[in-house]
């Protein structure tokens, strides 16, 4: 293709996807990010090979930022001061596949718990590392059914649990409360038990909501992954696992090859991504980080109010950023890009405007009287 | 941190990395990229989520580029006209772990075969995907050692096959031969095989190559994974996997919540890559593909004539853009960024100067003098 092709094929694609990107009212996708001040790096060839807290023979790469970052969340998220370690992600489907695969090297053995209302890349994830495993009724706001789970553990006492437990699941942002899991697990006296939990959306914001959700290291966790591209806001899907330390070192490898540990799950790794983490992180700082959380959930609060005022039925955990209501026709799912499964959902993020709300709620609202 | 202190030390990484990325010569990682003109798309929350060649509710993304890209490289390595699938993946890790969970679902109880030679991540993906496996003896140059092979073959000729071929192995840029082994497969009546290629580095260059290497689907390949990060040249990692579509229809499953059908590895993709490597693609255009290799093959060709020329000992497979030699020491490795495993290796990438290779000559050979 000329030049001048490319340009305008560029120029096409770039005003479609500007337009689009101003619609997006079901994904859980922060738009209110500008990294231009970070473009620079992307003229290096950047690669953050190995584990990030070792040096290693290629050294372009930002490793000592991506600790910072890791270091970042490991104290967010309560991790033991000396016994933390952590990489930057491809997205939460890598963390979360890094935890599981953390517990079945532990507990080659094991029996994988998680709900019904867990993302779909897990069974995939549990599939990809042939876990045995067993699927949990949930409840109607998306946690896990503790009765139903505490069934389940009962019934295999011998057997290593592994907890897979979300922390704003994917349709309703349902919490599972590890606090209340750990107790469970001593009930039954099954001490070998790992708790991975999954918060892709909420690890931004759950230290920050009142009450606080039961999900941290203090908590029992003994891993945590969190998206990058979603609260936080990102170009690129990225995310961020940390995990209890000790456990790492019990399945780490050296590998000659790139003179560092090979405790990652990808082999060349992202570096910019890091970058873009560690950004917003320094210019929000924690204060920053809470204001933006508490500012997403006075729109929620809003669209909350509204969609009851329109009379239209909506539940909502919490103090959640997600709406969900009942199943939406094709024509509003395509138009908002809002994702549905058994039920619709809105998920107010930071960028998003009430304009946006607005439409969604009055294209509802229209959909509700042709059917009446 | 306040602003100026986030400048400040942005200002500071940049200049070190800018330094090492003048001194790479031991990693396959072309440095002569440029996308200024495709920074403006990371205004945008791109996500290619889902399958490239399917329609999903969440639509910004590049689906359209990744297909373009995936037909690409389809044509490029001779796959069926009308029977290939791929996507963009996040580098050769990801690729690989593809070909060989597409290969393991197809054949659960298969046998995988690699030589020693082949790339650290794949005994750890074997071990994620939980498959049986043997590892094959090299040959000097890197290649594997075909009677090996067929000893091993015959041995297990009532188990399904797995052959992973290098084309291209880390350290020596040796290529297996898998019209060879396709041969001693049909020659031990073994019907059930899968043959995956790791085209890694020299996916980009090998149909160049004369004699051309027999690595792609019309001499036998199942599915082929490249680096987009290494002959194509890229900041941020990156590649593409191409592999039979009737194979990859086998074990697709459709998820209501993307819409579309879930066959890629991770959930939440990268968007921009795509275009990092679609862009690139539609400059250079298969010629411009071609010269790209003919003169990173001469700068290698000057390199082996200069160090025979200073008495240095040399190895390299032919055509190959890798040189191998006696392991280099520890202050050599640092100081170019060389990979050392066994052998060192000097790999002559675009970008590449000959004030870079003369540089690390000239050090070897002072160490040689120091040996003697």
């Amino acid at each position: 293709m000329h030049t001048p092709q490319i340009k305008e094929k560029l120029a096409k694609l770039y005003e479609d996807l500007q337009g689009l990107s101003k619609r997006i009212s079901g994904y859980p996708i922060s738009t209110d990010f500008n990294y231009e001040e970070l473009y620079p790096f992307l003229g290096l060839p950047l690669n953050n090979v190995g584990d990030p807290f070792e040096d290693g023979t290629y050294q372009v790469g930002t490793h000592k930022i991506e600790k910072e970052v890791v270091e970042f969340f490991a104290e967010l998220f309560m991790a033991p001061k000396d016994n933390f370690w952590g990489y930057v992600t491809n997205g939460g489907t890598e963390g979360n596949l890094y935890g599981l695969y953390l517990a079945r090297e532990l507990y080659p053995k094991g029996i994988v718990y998680f709900s019904e209302d867990t993302h779909y890349s897990v069974s995939k994830n549990i599939n990809f590392l042939n876990m045995r495993h067993i699927m949990i009724r949930s409840q109607h706001n998306g946690e896990i059914d503790y009765e139903d789970l505490y069934e389940s553990l009962k019934i295999h006492r011998d057997v290593p649990a592994i907890i897979f437990a979300n922390i704003g699941t994917t349709m309703k942002e349902g919490k599972d409360d590890i606090r209340k899991i750990q107790m469970m697990l001593t009930d039954l006296r099954i001490n070998q038990k790992y708790i991975h939990a999954d918060a892709a959306l909420c690890g931004g914001f759950a230290m920050f909501m009142n009450p606080r959700p039961n999900f941290n290291f203090a908590d029992g966790a003994d891993s945590i992954a969190i998206s990058g591209h979603k609260f936080i806001g990102s170009p690129i899907p990225c995310g961020v696992v940390i995990a209890k330390k000790n456990l790492v070192q019990k399945i780490a490898r050296s590998i000659g090859y790139i003179g560092t540990l090979d405790t990652t799950i990808t082999g060349s790794r992202n570096g910019f991504t890091p970058l873009m983490i560690w950004y917003t992180l320094q210019k929000l700082g924690i204060d920053g980080l809470k204001n933006r959380y508490l500012k997403a959930k006075e729109l929620a609060d809003y669209a909350e109010k509204k969609m009851e005022q329109e009379g239209l039925t909506v539940w909502r955990n919490n103090g959640a950023l997600t709406l969900f209501f009942p199943e939406v026709p094709d024509w509003i799912k395509n138009k908002w890009q809002i994702a549905t499964q058994g039920v619709s959902h809105l998920i107010v993020m930071p960028g998003m405007s009430k304009e946006i709300i607005d439409g969604v709620i009055v294209d509802i609202k229209q959909q509700t009287k042709i059917l009446i």
